[in-house]
């Protein structure tokens, strides 16, 4: 089985930290990498502050195949993500001239053209990551992908890369809906997944149509071992004298 | 002016790092410590994995005068959250007797009560996280507080820490709503950031009634010092022909 290729999120951006905004960033890349065999590890949420991104960014670029970052590089001055990644790679600040190039297509007096184009400065040998909703580009550095913060746009950012990057096999999750407490199926649970090690075996309670029940969750790389575990969750969630309901793959 | 009293949030989960799950207890801590004079500055998303979990405790709880924790003290397999903080603090996992008495309340079968005991596990030490829900506590050790993952029971047990904890000055944001792009008062907003370093001012574009605009946050602990500035970004959006509107003091 080929390994596994790995991802760091980090989430740049005062609006999340102090809660103004709600994240959602996350949730999309971990999904959408996900399925192209990149599995997301780790995520961090940092604040607009230069240092802290730079030792951040150094951190975590040895340590994932990839980083993903969202946030920072609009036109204004808590906008410090690209100067920030380029000061972590240790490389000048240059003007992409496809970037400006596209900016310069909408015109606009020198002062506002002038801040516009502080989305054209990416780090020297930075190449591009497309943005299909016709705004300025992103970029990548080595392995650090640097995309804008609002959804609609990280997601058009994110959407150009599908098959441009390295994969290793995808996680799947095959999931049992079973009405009963978390507790009751605990040891079968706790069995099963030190039986089957190559597969993560999650419960998550939820309450739904005024009832308590747990999602069962399997996850690994092998749809067929998926199926095994599940057929055993089943049984066992049946030996309690409940009805689990099979899910079968789910996201 | 006081110090500043700062947090860490983890959230741990495979859960949320596979997408499965949108997390929502990093917006609402940070809102409520916030309004509590506790400044988030950091958050991470990381996995069921005991060495990453202590690792990771262990490196924050010295950077932040609080630690917040979700998920992972239920009564399955994959709950190792309790005795990852008893790890990272290198004291026993013993069982808590008020924890213990409030599962008992309600009869089960032996095995069915052990694996509800396993929530009672809390490190040598600690004291406990009320849970208003009436289910099992959380707890403290030292200054990390861990809590449940499921948002409602997580909200129900930071309630019950209002009033208890230390606290420093409250972070209040002012905004103003303008129909501009970034660019054209990227300028102006530089200027004021550097006059005033006191605050922070972010500028955060959205689309609303099929109009693109900027929402201009100001951020600092003086709601007088954020009127005085408010009142200067309102002239410089007006100097550009435009008619901002004040939101005053918003969360």
């Amino acid at each position: 089985m080929s390994e596994a290729v790995t991802a760091c999120v980090l989430i740049i951006g005062n609006e999340i930290l102090s809660g103004r905004t709600q994240d959602v960033n996350i949730s999309h890349l971990a999904t959408t990498l996900g399925g192209w065999g990149i599995q997301v590890r780790h995520c961090r949420v940092i604040p607009d502050v230069e240092n802290i991104i730079v030792d951040t960014v150094n951190e975590v670029r040895g340590a994932y195949d990839y980083v993903f970052t969202t946030g920072g590089i609009g036109p204004t001055h808590d906008d410090i993500t690209a100067e920030c990644i380029a000061k972590a790679f240790g490389v000048e600040l240059v003007e992409d001239p496809d970037i400006a190039a596209r900016i310069r297509v909408r015109p606009a007096p020198d002062d506002v053209m002038a801040s516009r184009l502080r989305m054209a400065r990416v780090p020297k040998g930075a190449s591009l990551v497309d943005n299909p909703t016709g705004g300025p580009q992103g970029f990548a550095m080595d392995n650090v992908y640097v995309m804008a913060g609002i959804p609609m746009i990280m997601q058009a950012m994110l959407s150009s890369l599908e098959g441009k990057l390295r994969s290793g096999p995808v996680v799947h999750s095959h999931s049992i809906r079973a009405y009963t407490g978390e507790s009751q199926i605990a040891d079968a649970l706790s069995a099963l997944q030190d039986e089957y090690s190559d597969v993560d075996i999650g419960s998550y309670p939820f309450f739904r149509d005024e009832r308590y029940g747990t999602m069962l969750v399997i996850r690994g790389t092998s749809t067929d071992l998926l199926a095994t575990v599940a057929a055993r969750i089943m049984a066992a969630v049946e030996a309690i004298g409940e009805t689990p309901e099979d899910m079968g793959l789910t996201e």
